[in-house]
């Protein structure tokens, strides 16, 4: 962590008490805290518009471990994208259903395209990739 | 407007340069006018979670207005709901093509559901509901 | 409206039957209208990922029309933007509070840019866009 | 998995065309495989509207480990909530930086508020709650 700044910020009463409120209600500790957390996440839906920089996603597959070879699918995908994938975790949802969270490093458009075909293989229930960021320059 | 509060945010120095670069990406003037419109943003999200709150809604539908007594229904949805439609907008996009704005204010589960009684109309191609505010708590 | 095509999909029945119940709880007349909804929502979804693509947008703006000068400011960016805006709506909410509708035509990219010029000038509490389509492609 | 039931969907050709090019870009195989996922994302997504049903979440959290006392604290609000967490899996992304996953399982409300807690704890530079499913119902 570097130099911290400080800067003044105007608000109209109205509008700060709103806040606070609702700081207290995201059980924020303090303004500064949760202004933070506006700009790093305006900061890094930015990041994913940006095609090319490297990111981390977080990507949750929901599929029935009894579907037909459907693990073997999604491991060959996997193995396709070894450069891009770091690790994953498995959880037995029931007697049926797993759940598989799979954490991806590098280009969005890359895993963005990983996770859609992860995604659109027939058994996969549910898929949906979290946008995250490697915290490199989110200080 | 009522009375303007100034206080102090404390931000390292590599995120504050970070967020400069967004705020004058995003044609803000000042920082403190990016804040705000993070901060505003957050509350009308938030006013939207209550489903009783007095709300305002911007629908917008495009259909085909050459398909069989569309506009028919469409009217007679919205008769329906007169105490909730403040006006409506329509422009020719082509000579199918009919885009259709309606402004709604009331309670946001009353503008959901009427919003979501015109989109699923046959003959609707496209109907999405923008949540906006009555702008009355948000100075 | 061109030749219509009619095809087999198949699914499970316990899915089906929660299928049957969230069209039934979203108005939807029939299986085919509901999907033909997912799917034209998925590729106007599409269209705006192309940024050059030719599609409408619906920016909504509440501001405070006592804010000094800021109506003018507002014109004044319209006025360049003149070939993207098509037309116009104005509610007043309160005494203080104003909704302007602004409907645009053009290229993603063009219609993000000057609603964000817009949302950001100083006095705007709130805007936001809506995404939709010009119908052309979506039948 | 129950029985499969057959049903006619009927398409005009051209948006047919255009759901074919969208089916083999997200790398579908069929289109029956396209719209169960279709239909399965608005299942998924209005589970998470009732927000007492049993549903499963994953958070993704970025953060600085050097920050003071932070996993500490992150470890005592996850004690909070032991019946919610099933597991948790961490990366390190660099010197500074690590991603902790967490799979959650209870209501919705509860995985939403214990997932608060944990983005808004100060040092935590993005958190981003993933919406699954335990994928009981969804075949």
């Amino acid at each position: 962590m570097g130099k911290t700044i400080r800067f003044g910020v105007s608000l109209d009463l109205d509008l700060l008490s709103r806040f606070d409120s609702l700081c207290s209600q995201k059980s924020y500790q303090t303004r500064s805290e949760a202004i933070r957390d506006l700009i790093r996440n305006a900061l890094v839906q930015q990041q994913w518009e940006d095609e090319e920089l490297e990111t981390v996603g977080v990507l949750s597959l929901v599929y029935d471990h009894h579907h037909s070879d459907l693990s073997g699918k999604l491991t060959q995908i996997q193995h396709e994208a070894l450069d891009l994938i770091i690790t994953s975790l498995h959880v037995h949802l029931d007697h049926h259903n797993c759940l598989e969270v799979l954490v991806l490093r590098g280009p969005g458009k890359d895993i963005r395209h990983t996770a859609q075909k992860l995604t659109s293989t027939r058994g996969v229930k549910h898929g949906s990739l979290n946008l995250t960021t490697t915290g490199e320059e989110l200080v």
